[in-house]
């Protein structure tokens, strides 16, 4: 029965997260009310007309929410949470940022009660960004990573997954620094990859440019400001997946200076391996 | 009239580039004769079979083709050209190995007569091998750089450019080094990114591992061999390709520590644009 513990949902923040899971919501439980906020009032607008039963607010009008979403840049999301955390009652808030540590650290020396605060994050991805892009389907069957803390209420937890689950997500449970490694490694990195090799598509040889460049630069089209407050959130789980994807690096590199293409070919055949393997589980 | 000046050409090695190239001249100068050799006596047959005047044959039943392409994994290239030249007469000689320098270099230190030889290397791209994914397209409308050496006789250049563009190709020249520094960058070290970053695909995280992961690692599911030759033939322009793009990688990951945001959002943004302007022209 939980489409009878949610009645009204608040959203706060409307790009293509925020407009995701409020489709996700006007599929699965129409009949909740949605109040969506965002710091562009049109976004906002956007997005609640799309749903059933939404409409715009401000912080305010979320106090008798069951439960508030909070899907704005990763560097605002520690504030806003404390804000609506401040408008007291019985509510549940669940966050999106992709760098959680620094999330949960930040509200802990604000000294807000944080019980019913539950750090989440859906593993969407993508590189298109807005409300224009919102698709119920980046929430529903995908995972969604939940991160409690010590602050988090058992019961809190238990409600953002009945929630979640109800929107069809996979609710995956671990703690914020096992997800920051596995975001570093798997989104950060990759992405810090793509700025990096953008260095090289000079414009004289910008025709000349093969498919795997194009591809794998491909991620440096993203939305800059998103992507800085990410890499700054997440520096420390940055930095160490670095320092490991350099190694690699460096002995791949290595063993190509090596007299005979034994270990060379050996690691290589190794590393397809483990990506056939994640493309046919896919 | 190019169609005259080839009436009889060669191919040894009938793997995905060797096979585009015979559908390209099956396209283009259909009345030229194909002959086909490959190790592989299945992989010669298919692709002689599906041009509509190939045969299979032996480097000896070549020595009258006007010319030849050598598109056989790059280890083996200095080796077959050098047999080629050999055969002697007045056949042209021109392969698609994706390391420049070393070939050229191999080629010269043999002491054959290479006036007849033109270094060469069309820009397909691609993740696909085998001749099953041969396409005229990848030769057609595409970049074909040509790497003349000093040895290379002008009346051979001129030659290879005129069979080259009868199949529609656009003719690049540089040499061999600027070759190799943009194939490095643009092609070895995105394979190299590629290898590096599967380690990080583990069995435990493989379902949780987001789309820029799973796009940028996809590279790495490319053939181990052929990508062991090429790492090892262009080991010092991969090894310089690969110092700028760490200094890169860390200069990026300390501006994530600064104070403020304002050089990592301004770098983050010229990377960006430089990709939106390679997107734009693709």
């Amino acid at each position: 029965m939980e489409k009878r513990i949610f009645q009204r949902i608040g959203l706060v923040g409307a790009g293509l997260i925020g407009g995701s899971i409020a489709a996700a919501l006007g599929r699965r439980i129409a009949d909740a009310a949605l109040i969506v906020h965002d710091a562009s009032p049109g976004n906002a607008a956007y997005v609640a007309e799309r749903h059933p039963n939404g409409s715009t607010g401000q912080f305010a009008d979320m106090a008798d929410c069951d439960a508030i979403f909070v899907a704005t840049p990763v560097a605002s999301i520690p504030g806003q949470v404390e804000a609506l955390l401040a408008l007291g009652g019985d509510t549940l808030v669940i966050d999106t940022g992709s760098a959680k540590a620094e999330i949960v650290s930040a509200i802990a020396a604000s000294g807000v009660d944080a019980a019913r605060f539950v750090p989440g994050h859906p593993l969407a991805g993508g590189i298109s960004t807005g409300p224009g892009h919102s698709t119920p389907d980046i929430i529903t069957a995908r995972p969604f990573v939940l991160t409690p803390s010590e602050a988090t209420a058992p019961a809190a937890l238990t409600k953002a997954r009945a929630l979640l689950e109800t929107l069809g997500a996979h609710v995956v449970e671990m703690d914020a620094e096992a997800h920051d490694q596995l975001l570093a490694r798997g989104s950060h990195l990759p992405h810090l990859i793509a700025f990096a090799l953008a260095e090289f598509a000079e414009e004289e040889v910008r025709d000349l440019l093969p498919a795997s460049f194009r591809g794998i630069s491909s991620y440096a089209a993203s939305d800059p400001r998103m992507w800085a407050d990410i890499f700054r959130a997440n520096r420390e789980g940055l930095a160490e997946a670095l320092e490991t994807f350099k190694k690699r690096l460096d002995l791949i590199a290595a063993m190509a200076d090596e007299p005979t293409p034994g270990n060379l070919l050996e690691t290589l055949e190794t590393a397809k391996a483990r990506i056939d393997a994640l493309e046919n589980d896919a």
